[in-house]
This record gives structure tokens, C-alpha cells and sequence, in this order.
């Protein structure tokens, strides 16, 4: 059997005819390509690695039809990648000889927001943008924002458990959720969409789809929870001297602003510079500094938030804690801080010879691990550039290295993550570039209660098979 | 074989000799009764229901003797039930011919607050009553509050995903868990205790067993988040026409103190009548009205919080949107409010014929709910007292009646919460007593899912057998 990643070049590219068959008649007919018809943005990867030729694409533009394609290959064994935006950085979409694609880019509707509940219901493949400007242009607020917001959907936000910048104040993906619908393997319609506050009525089945990476049912709706707009906003970057003083200031923000600070984002030098090189815009400050740090406040009613936020600020700057800070003035100056860092992925990907990690650390801990890590990068090749930003308020980075001996670096890094109480895998998912590393945050013992949960609802592994760990 | 609530007066007493020999060895001296030294109390029900004399109890005192327990009871396809507090209103501690007992009364380490990740360590067996007052004594607050506070264990609550009094501000106890450590049925131990805000490794174990009710694993550990702790706190008490006033107020509140709100109760006349008199308290308001609300609000700095609840309540009460209210102006008052509310659980018991429903309804629906099922009821026995209290700002109201047709009664207001597309257990679960509704609030397809997670994590269902559904 093959698994992902296989190379065989010719291996497998024809479905079982029984099986096209079968699909056809449950699919309208733009809804299963297959041979010519199959558009090469389904085998497209970030990183350019390899993604086999897809033995055909279902294209299912309801949950019925879901359930109708996953019993059909069920029944065939045809193994299948659940496709969202194919936005995610772990690997999970790349297809592997003998699969097949499920897409939810045709399940796309997007309810009307819900006043009383605070809540809208998206279908899987609904960008996540359209979901945050639903919540806005309706007076609300979605809590989860990412850098591909508007590629992303919100079935793979589900399955990733995305969490990006705000997740200091509004948590995970997963604390946005309030409902699910969640397709088995089998064909089985899990239907939880009540989105009551508090049920207790047996297992909470939707918590153990979001981040699974697609490995266990695919998700077609989702009931999202939405959060009252900020009557204002702002934002600033700051310069420190050391890790040290970034998170004294987070403490100094949240005892000045409480939860009002929803972003805590720290960018070191090659960062900052790189990306504001590629953008082509002037540095946001005079000074330069070892670390630097995007702070957001938001403001959700006429109680001087944004004043505080900006005295604080301005204190820490006389107390000599903080080396250099602006605080956005308008509109566009809050939007531009957001651009640079956005951009920081799109700047990765112009670049050779990286390796992304995507690293939790105990947020006491980060300091000495960022130092230790760089230590012993250095080691492996003193030349080697850190391109390194993320969420400091999390303990999340996106700790981005440039050598030609990259992997080796990246390995030794990981070791000193594991070492610390931390994740190799803090918001990116493991899909199939970091499993070579899951041992290192999880045990033997959970990977194995994982798989038993794997063979107890996708018995015959159709549903991104081997991604997270192998089944077989 | 005999399921839980069976009746089989001497069936199944005794316990395989060469079992007991094994948990013999594998357990110091006291943390094994048999026979005559088991006392009474772990048969004790609060309602008075059946409780079958336990072939032993083990009362293990660490997670490797809880694990070597379970690994022997697997072996002997001993079936157990796990004891917390026995707090729990739903009758799933309740022992069935042939069970034994696993308690968790010997876990009570109860770690030292980390005011660096702000968290506590604590075991399973742990009052939650000491896990707050830790937190207290540490500068924190811990998130959840129920009546049994003194009595119920964190492993019961993390079981059984409690809910309680502030729900509102702080979400269940699934959100205050930033970590658990569980030992399956065959003695595999998952230690899951990084407590990192961002950790996607693989699928996260952990929020299975959050309300699984003690049927997929034991909860050994709990690492909890612990919240900031109000600088100030008050209470007010207010009459009001209806649950639609109840409604307004309870945004009013929303718009003017924002997430300072922290809990909004509900209290009908004759819940509210009779736990004063049941307490010998004089009433707090002069006035009689249809609807009572508890409400509380937090302040965490110096911002006139408390003020502006004041000031809200009383303009509510000026518009004629209240018809009485009283807000605390002490800390005893603020406690005696509290007091009244957390002894509704206590009068209640001290009625004959009661039956109590924990319902959960959309807040929109909880005024016609309560109507139509009022109306309903009477319609069966118009003598029927209503003692219906709860948690109205999360659409939790406990809904007690009391008339010798309750059973009756209450399959008629279940029916009228199912059509609302409420739960018929918002937040003490299914365990055995609510197992013959769980079909109104989950469906086949989610009730066959649960059982194939059972069958995968506890293939001989050794573990709370028939607690939430029926294995066999």
C-alpha cells in the first residue's frame, strides 16, 4: 500500500470505474472531474513539494452529497484529501498516488447572522473572510484571524483548529465553535448545531473533529460564535531590549487595559527588516532593537481603553522598560502594523533554503529557549538567518530558519522545545511534514489512543490517511 | 448480564478471589475494602434510589495505582463504577449488582498555584471548594461555582463538565481545563498536563473525557486555569413581569457593564418563597412578582463597575422595566443573596414527589418554553408546584415539579424542550436517570457514534457501565 509522500511515479492514477460510476450518479455532473478535467490548482503546494496526480475530485455541493461520496469510496476503499483553501502549512492537502479529492469549495453558503444567539452558520468551504465581514457588516466581531483569511475556509479552520493573533483574548478556533456537522467515513450525518450554551447530553462529539486535520469525519457546517464589535481600536510597535521586557510590558498592558489587549506579537531583527523590505515600506520606528512587539487594544465601550493602552505605552517608555514605541494614529497606521506582520509568511516563501517551525513554548519559558535554540542553530551553521515572529502572548513562534542545513537545525530546535514543556506543533497541525516529530509532544500512549480513535470511526482509513501518523 | 438499576436482590456480590488478590498486592492495606469494612456511604443517594452493595472498594492513591487497578479490573472484566463526591444529580454514581467501586478520595494533592501560566495542579479527588480557595488565597479566582462545592471533586467535574453560576462569564469546566491526565480501562495512562495555549500535536485527547461522565477513562489530574480575582464585587436581587423584562435586563446589564456581568439567575415565586422560608430569611424585596433575577458583576480595576450595575438597575427600575430591586451593599449581603440561591438544590429535597429537569432552551425560547410546558403540566395535574430556578443567561433552568404524576409531567415538558431545540441535560448529564431521553436531544447516528467510542477506548466496558446509554 502506499502511503503520502510515496514517489511512485505512475502508480495508481485510475479510480475503480465501479466507483466514477457510483459518484457520478450521486454528484451533478460539474461536481466529479476526472482525467483532463482536473484543474492543477488541486495538486498546487506552497512549498512546491510534490503532490500527486488526484484520481479524481468530488466536488460535493451539499451535505448529502458528502454523505453520499464518503460511503461510496468507503465502500471501494478509495482512499481521499479533504480540500478547504489548501492553505495550511503542515502538508495535510498534498496528495499521495492512489488518492482522490473531496473539495468543499461548492459548500459555500453562509447563513445570516443570528442576533439573539450571536452566532451564523457557514458551510465548510466558506472563506473565512466572508465570515468576518458577515459578523461585521451585522455589528459583530469573529474572534479568529489569520495572515489567509481570505483563501482559508472555515471547514479547515475547523479541522486545524486555527489560531492566529487573537487567540489571547478569543482563544482557538475552538472556542469558536458552538455547532458542528461532521460527515463519517461511513456516510453517517453527525448533525450538532443547536449551539445551546451549556449541553451535557452525552459525549461532546463536535470537540473531537476540530483539530483532527480531516482524519476522522469531514466537516460541511459549522455554528459560529460571534463577539461584540470594539467601538475603536489601535495599535502599536514597540522595540525591546529583550524577551524579558516584552513580556514585563504584556503584564503592564494587562494590568493597565485587562482584556482589552487582544494581540501580543513579537518579531525579531530579520523579521522586522525582511519584511519591511519586501513590502517597500518605511520602518514603523527609529530605533533599532533585538526584539519588537505588535500590541493591540480593543475598545468596546466610552471607558478610555485606548487612552490607557497609549499611556501605558508612553510609560514604559519613560521608565526606560520599552526602547522605542508608536501607537497608531488612524486607521491606515493600524492597518499598515497589520500588513508587516501578515506579510511575514508571504516574505518566508520569497525566501531559499527555509524550514518553518511553528513552536509552542511555556511563555516563561520562551526567553531561554529562544537563546539556547539559536546557540545551537549557530552550532549546525553560524550563518544561518532567523527569520522569527508569532503570537509572544501565546508562547507561539513562527521560528523560520535559512540554511542550506536546515533540517538539522530545525531537529535540533525541536529538542530543545520538547525539552521545555513545549509543542512542536502549536497551531499549524502535524499533517505530514512534522510527523517525523509528533513523538516529541505526544506519547506512545496517546498516539495509539489516537489511531484506536482513528479505526473506531474510519475503520477502513479512506480519510486523509496518514496524516498526523500512520494507520497502517 | 446485569445492567446498572437492575434489582437481582443477592446477585453478584462477590468478587473474583484471585482479583482481589491482585489489587491486594498492587494497593497499600486501607485502599481495599471488602466486605464489612465498606461503609455505607458509598451506597448513599441523595434522592434515595436503589444503591446496590459494591463487591469492594479501591481507593487507590496514585495515578500508577489507579492504572494498576484498572488494568486488573480489565483483565477480570470487573465492571466499576468511579466515585467522585457523589454529588452528582443524574444517579451515575449509583451502584448496579456486581459493580465495584473506584474512588478517587484518596487523590487529593493539591498542587501549588503557578502564577506564571496561572494554573493549578490538582487531583482528581480534590474538593473543588479547595481548588477556589487556593485560588483565592494566591490572588486568583477560579472560574466555576456550584452549590456541592464542598463535597464535589475536580474529577467529578471535569467528568461531568460542570457548569454552575458563572458559566455566563467563564464558560463550563471544559474551559477552565488546561490540561488532564486519564488512565484508560486497560490501565494505558495519558498525561496530557503541558497546559500550553496553543498545542495542535494531534488530535486533543483531553476534551474527550470532559463530560464523558466517567465512561471512556478516570481522570487522575487536572491542571485549571485560574482567573484574575475582582477587586470589587456586588449582587442585586430584582422582580420583574416576565422572562421578556428578564431578557432586557439581562442586555441592559450586557450594555452597561459589558463582561463585568458574571452571573444572571433566575428564580420562580415558588422556588423563591420557598427556600426563604426554608432558610427562616426574610424575604429581600417588598414586592411579588412572576420572576426573580440574581445578578452579579465583577470589577477588575478602578473603573466603576459596580457603579454603573448600580446606576443600570436603577434606571431599569425608573422605565418601569423592573418592578423591585435590591442591590448588596455589603459583603454579608452579598452572601445572603448567594446563600438563597445556592439552598434552592438543598429545599429542594426536603419536598416529596419532586422530579427536576436540567434544562437547557435558547434564550429566546425559555419564555414560551416555560409557558407552554407550565400550561402543559397543569394539564396533567393543575395542582403542580413549579420550583423552577437556574442559570437564565445561559438558558439553564433547573425545572422542578413536584405532583405525584412527575414523571409524567416531565416527558411532557421534555417533548415541549426537544421541539425548542433545547437539551434535556444542560449540565448535570445523562447518567443513568436521563438515559431514557437522550434520544430527544441526540440522535441515532450521535448515540452509535458514542458507542463506538466506548467499544474503542473500553472494549469490555469495565468503566461506568450503562452510565449515558446502554453498551450491551
Amino acid at each position: 500500500m502506499l502511503g503520502p509522500g510515496s514517489n511512485a511515479p505512475d502508480a495508481g492514477d485510475a479510480a475503480d470505474p465501479a466507483l466514477l460510476e457510483r459518484l457520478a450518479s450521486a454528484l451533478p455532473r460539474n461536481a466529479l472531474l476526472v482525467g483532463d478535467a482536473i484543474d492543477p490548482r488541486y495538486q498546487e503546494d506552497r512549498r512546491g513539494r510534490y503532490s500527486a496526480r488526484p484520481r479524481f475530485i468530488a466536488r460535493p455541493g451539499t451535505t448529502a452529497e458528502v454523505a453520499a461520496c464518503l460511503a461510496a469510496c468507503n465502500a471501494f476503499g478509495q482512499t481521499l484529501v479533504v480540500h478547504g483553501g489548501r492553505t495550511g502549512l503542515s502538508g495535510g492537502h498534498r496528495i499521495a498516488d492512489g488518492e482522490a479529492v473531496l473539495s468543499t469549495e461548492r459548500l459555500t453558503l453562509l447563513g445570516d447572522v443570528q442576533p439573539l444567539t450571536r452566532t451564523v452558520l457557514a458551510s465548510a468551504g466558506t472563506p473565512l473572510q466572508a465570515v468576518q465581514e458577515a459578523a461585521a457588516a451585522a455589528g459583530y466581531q469573529f474572534g479568529v484571524d489569520i495572515g489567509a483569511r481570505g483563501t482559508a475556509t472555515v471547514g479547515g479552520n475547523v479541522a486545524t483548529n486555527a489560531g492566529g493573533i487573537r487567540v489571547l483574548r478569543y482563544g482557538m478556533f475552538r472556542a469558536q465553535v458552538a455547532g458542528l456537522e461532521t460527515v463519517l467515513a461511513d456516510g453517517t450525518v453527525l448533525s450538532a448545531l443547536r449551539g445551546l450554551d451549556k449541553d451535557n447530553a452525552g459525549y461532546d462529539l463536535n470537540q473531537l473533529f476540530i483539530g483532527s486535520e480531516g482524519t476522522l469525519g469531514v466537516v460541511t457546517r459549522a455554528l459560529l460564535r460571534l463577539h461584540p464589535k470594539p467601538l475603536d481600536e489601535a495599535n502599536a510597535f514597540v522595540a525591546l531590549s529583550s524577551v524579558g521586557a516584552a513580556l514585563a510590558l504584556l503584564e503592564r498592558l494587562r494590568a493597565d487595559v485587562g482584556s482589552g489587549l487582544s494581540a501580543f506579537e513579537i518579531m525579531l531583527p530579520q523579521a522586522y527588516e525582511g519584511v519591511t523590505g519586501f513590502l517597500g515600506m518605511p520602518l514603523p520606528l527609529a530605533a533599532r532593537a533585538p526584539f519588537y512587539v505588535l500590541a493591540e487594544v480593543q475598545a468596546f465601550r466610552d471607558d478610555q481603553t485606548i487612552e490607557r493602552f497609549s499611556q501605558s505605552l508612553m510609560e514604559a517608555l519613560d521608565e526606560g522598560k520599552a526602547q522605542d514605541a508608536v501607537v497608531s494614529q488612524s486607521s491606515r497606521e493600524f492597518q499598515a502594523l497589520w500588513t508587516m506582520r501578515d506579510s511575514c509568511a508571504d516574505y518566508v516563501r520569497t525566501r531559499d533554503h527555509i524550514m518553518g517551525g511553528d513552536l509552542s513554548v511555556p511563555i516563561h519559558h520562551v526567553e531561554a529557549v529562544l537563546a539556547a535554540s539559536q546557540a545551537a542553530v549557530r552550532r549546525i551553521d553560524p550563518d544561518t538567518e532567523f527569520i522569527v515572529f508569532g503570537h509572544l502572548g501565546d508562547g507561539n513562534l513562527h521560528y523560520v530558519i535559512r540554511t542550506p542545513k536546515a533540517r538539522e537545525a530545525m531537529v535540533a530546535v525541536y529538542a530543545l522545545v520538547a525539552e521545555s514543556g513545549g509543542s512542536i506543533a502549536a497551531e499549524h497541525g502535524i499533517g505530514i511534514d512534522k510527523k517525523p516529530w509528533l513523538h516529541l509532544s505526544r506519547s506512545a500512549a496517546e498516539i495509539n489512543t489516537m489511531r484506536r480513535l482513528k479505526a473506531a470511526l474510519d475503520p477502513n482509513a479512506i480519510l486523509n490517511r496518514g496524516r498526523i501518523f500512520d494507520t497502517a
